[in-house]
């Protein structure tokens, strides 16, 4: 633990601030019934979902040219999911697929969520540093009461994390320097390329995010700043009553 | 009035949601008296920094390049009034400047603003359609309590309004048409901008932004879709209880 105190809490939302896996998984069921594919596992459908989502969105960083939303890019990866499943996606209709699509709007906040954003909220600005669209975030604060001051990150900034100028824009549109904004985030790979841009960083353990599967991206752990259990844990360590 | 139903609400801020005239004539009111000007009339001290933001605003639109944030023209417009009362910025300094800035991050709510927004929230997405900037709008909001579900407009856009990107930019990243965004303003010229750009416009009437002055845009007075005497009453017109 430091001394010294952001002046921000910018948040990782997807396994951070939402449990994407249940609820993507709650989501898709119904769909893949209607399929008539009851053998499909909905929770390993949402990892597969998911796993598309980390390449998908590197490669939209390094292709640059105008930003495409994530939207466009999970719809991509669904579709591409169902063919692995032997699945035409022209079977399955432009309608279902755009509403299948917005399972990623529908994403239910972990227990503490709410409760330990609204204690962070009032001490500190708190915004979303996600690479979910503007769209998404908002689909989803209403969904389930998420109470930011901003709507920051990747289509704000026009580039995808882990691109520096995803937390640089961030801190500059909140008039501040990268040091005095504190990244918080349940991925290890999140906090140290926000490190490396100079951010604070404040670790929250969802070990359920991937079902209880090992995170991926253990190699990257350091030492934060902050580490704890809970939002409520961390409002507790920020001093935020 | 109409029947159609908008599927998202934003807001010009600056005299439609928040009485700028009264709290920036408040803020800088001790600064004035600290340089023993107490024979400036902070009302009309308010109203000269507010003259100099449509053209500076335009300026930067035909300029182009990288987007200026409003705080960075507030401050040149500062500089440029204090000139005009025979005042060197030098010998203010640099601190009491960026402080005195920062009185456009403290602008109290019109008294139905908290209200209205959070009835009208209930049913619709509410987002802030400014040319503020996002530090600006954030402070602002913490300091008078708005429910902002996002901070859109001129930062996000990367063009003041008047400019159509602006109004088009919001309403595409919460996924609308420019039909299915509804602007909400006290001011004709901006109403009339936004339908140019197809949105649906509400207009409310806040007779004393200019402390009781004639509004210099009445010229572009129209038919606006819906009209109302404040916030609480344009909730009542559209269904929010």
């Amino acid at each position: 633990m430091t001394e010294r105190m952001p002046k921000a809490l910018g948040f990782d939302v997807f396994g951070t601030v939402v449990d994407w896996r249940t609820s993507v998984a709650r989501e898709s069921r119904p769909y893949l019934d209607a399929l008539g594919r009851q053998d499909i596992d909905a929770g390993e459908f949402a990892d597969g979902w998911r796993n598309r989502y980390g390449p998908a969105t590197k490669r939209a960083n390094e292709r640059g040219g105008a930003f495409i939303v994530l939207d466009v890019l999970h719809r991509e990866n669904l579709e591409d999911l169902l063919r692995e499943y032997g699945i035409d996606p022209a079977d399955v209709g432009e309608d279902t697929l755009a509403e299948w699509n917005r399972a990623w709007h529908r994403l239910d906040p972990w227990p503490d969520t709410v409760e330990g954003l609204t204690r962070l909220k009032r001490r500190f600005p708190i915004v979303s540093l996600s690479n979910g669209s503007v769209e998404m975030m908002v689909g989803m604060s209403r969904y389930g009461g998420l109470p930011w001051d901003a709507i920051l990150g990747a289509e704000f900034a026009g580039h995808y994390k882990l691109h520096p100028q995803a937390y640089l824009r961030t801190a500059a549109a909140l008039g501040l320097e990268p040091s005095e904004l504190c990244l918080v985030a349940a991925h290890h790979s999140d906090l140290a390329a926000g490190r490396a841009c100079g951010l604070m960083t404040a670790y929250v353990d969802r070990p359920m995010e991937r079902g209880g599967a090992p995170a991926p991206d253990l190699y990257a752990k350091q030492e934060w700043e902050w580490s704890a259990g809970s939002f409520i844990e961390l409002a507790d360590m920020l001093g935020c009553d």
